[in-house]
């Protein structure tokens, strides 16, 4: 007997006969002999839905009343699953995020855990009893509702199967489970069965948006397995836990983000300050930068380049020349229509050669590279957003990914 | 300066301009110099859309589990109306049932209110906040979400107005207050501009249904004056508090219910306990009954005459016919399509006449009387259904309700 907690997202429980067939899957796992705790999302539409009627009423809603408005969606789900698993004979009880003792922090719309008690989830599952609860939404210190934010059910089902300590969490989705590549952009991905936590750290973070960071994260820090599926079929999933290091593999897969903006800023002062400066204004209007590169040129001046998201472009762009106006000096350039590619694999730290492949690779097909940045698990490079899916396709050959 | 309690129902609320008009009014109020508690309802439409869902998934859902779902309709308002008020500049904070401290028993669906503390709602009104409260639900000792049932949002505004010593509790609705008839039936109907809480207790109860008893009898337990306006317009509405005597009002108010059913059981054996075991029966099947008369008839036998609301008659018809088995004795006569129209009034407790000029008036028109029943503020007759209209318009008119 294992206990499994099982996340469902919005599509999985998005109309009552994908509720149905999510109890059918629950109830198939306790006939099993397991124990099984659920964490759903709102229904597909629903979340959308509130946030229209509410900036509607107002362009700038409370973040405390989004918290009690949002979380609405979540304990629509949650009572639906448990009647549905009532009608097909499995005895089951739903439980809210603040009855599940999720509790955060008062940073209403984006709160972070402070502390999983999982409430009275232990003796329900004894009584033999499924227990649905609601993702995405916690209670502060003094009874306030909560939500982690977008994404925020991936962090609940973590966090509850840590507090559990669960034998595994598995965390359904449309997809059957982290590829190689965006099998829409290669034919031949192939389904990776295994990853480490900073593996998928890396691919969730970029292109391949199964799950949210901050779930992987807490994942990662407090060793917890979980498996990404398929709540469409039973094929077995991806595996995600500790490096293993069972196995040589030096690049797991290929991942890319489309909408990027370069941003080159030139003719910066070359004096001690100059480019810091420009990130703290960056980071005052909370732009997120990435693949920073700075040169120092001819005649005393210097030039930095980096990436941003396309929709913080003109965020960022007024916030350098703010910050170029009180330097006195300085340009901006933006370049939009970039990707960002990158290599992800635990393996290439040990590996030289990884990124002489990649840009003999990208160089062999003509696309030429325009920015890189390295870490020890990924290798990252901007090309123009034309050329990314080529670039995908040439790189996840070039690492045989293809390959068993 | 005062403290008014505000509730607006589902209609009152049920799109984005409605909620825009109520927040208008509540702001008004508050500009007036007066502190605002507000409760609400769900969204017209959102709680039968829910009870549809749990209803499509299983035949008879679970009552915890309907409590989880429904009592999203009420999170969903408060959240809305509190962004609705923070547009036109008036500080609001929303409190679902549970941080209102509406502390009930553990009975699902049907919970009953064991205290009321109001959180921080006196607080956070002397911040001078608007405090939107969810109506219609609370939390057991446990914390588990509990909702008192259909029109339970009556009950929440104006055991908050106890619970807070509100100057007066206001009842929003679709009509102007209480009329001394339908004005749909009787065109010169007029409004009345006070009642006793027994009177409203009785106009509530039958076709006036403006409000749910349960909530008249609280305030009449409580002391509670409450005042029923129109949520579309300003006039004053109808005053209910004690009854103050100041008039000499015989009669106020013409009720009609057109969905009843006389119940005839013939053949009873005329022997002691023969027509208690009858509303035994009926009791254990939850089915209420009006207007019960016994006759004993010759030959050693009783005919037992009630009503029942029209939508119980098949389950009343079974209680009986089971309780005849036991008793070896008797039959049953049905008679749908019978109308129950009742005068209200505190005066006609020291008044006589009051049945001889109800009586003389439908027997001048023809219209017979099939069974009749009394109280101290209150006489009922039943009639066809079809004559149901004609008889109110009647006795409205015998009574001078027409007239100032």
């Amino acid at each position: 007997m294992a206990l499994i907690v099982k996340k469902f997202g919005g599509t999985s429980v998005k109309d009552l006969d994908r509720i149905r067939a999510v109890a059918t899957r629950i109830k198939a796992t306790c006939d099993e002999g397991n124990q099984v705790v659920v964490v759903v999302s709102a229904r597909g539409g629903v979340t959308n839905r509130l946030v229209a009627d509410a900036k509607a009423l107002h362009p700038h809603p409370d973040d405390r009343e989004m918290d009690m408005l949002l979380s609405i969606g979540e304990q629509e789900t949650i009572a639906l699953a448990t009647i549905a698993l009532h009608a097909i004979g499995q005895p089951a009880v739903s439980r809210t995020g603040a009855q599940a003792g999720m509790i955060t922090n008062s940073a209403h719309t984006k709160a972070r855990l402070i502390d999983i008690s999982g409430g009275d989830i232990l003796e329900q599952l004894a009584h033999g009893k499924v227990v649905i609860v609601a993702g995405f939404q916690g209670v502060n210190s003094s009874g306030h509702i909560t939500t982690f934010g977008r994404g925020g059910s991936d962090l609940s089902a973590i966090a509850l199967a840590a507090a559990l300590k669960a034998d595994v969490c598995q965390i359904y989705t449309d997809v059957d489970g982290v590829y190689t590549a965006d099998p829409r952009v290669v034919p031949n991905a192939r389904k990776i069965p295994e990853l480490a936590y900073e593996e998928m750290l890396e691919l969730a973070s970029m292109g391949s948006k199964v799950m949210q960071s901050r779930a992987v994260e807490f994942a990662n820090k407090n060793n917890v397995p979980f498996e990404v599926r398929n709540s469409y079929n039973n094929n077995p999933g991806t595996m995600v836990k500790l490096d293993t290091t069972l196995e040589d593999v030096v690049v797991r897969g290929v991942a890319c983000d489309k909408n990027q903006t370069k941003v080159v800023v030139s003719e910066l002062p070359d004096q001690p300050g100059a480019a810091s400066k420009v990130f703290q204004y960056l980071s005052d209007t909370n732009v997120n930068v990435d693949m920073i590169v700075q040169n120092v040129g001819r005649d005393g001046v210097a030039n930095l380049t980096f990436t941003v998201a396309a929709d913080e472009t003109h965020i960022a762009e007024k916030a350098v020349n703010e910050c170029l106006a009180v330097l006195g000096q300085g340009e901006v350039i933006l370049a939009d229509s970039m990707a960002k590619i990158s290599v992800v694999g635990i393996g290439m730290r040990s590996h030289s050669g990884v990124a002489s492949t990649m840009f003999t690779a990208l160089a062999e097909h003509g696309i030429n590279i325009q920015l890189i940045s390295t870490s020890e698990i990924k290798l990252s490079v901007a090309v123009d957003s034309e050329k990314a899916d080529e670039a995908v396709r040439v790189i996840h050959s070039a690492f045989d990914l293809d390959k068993e």
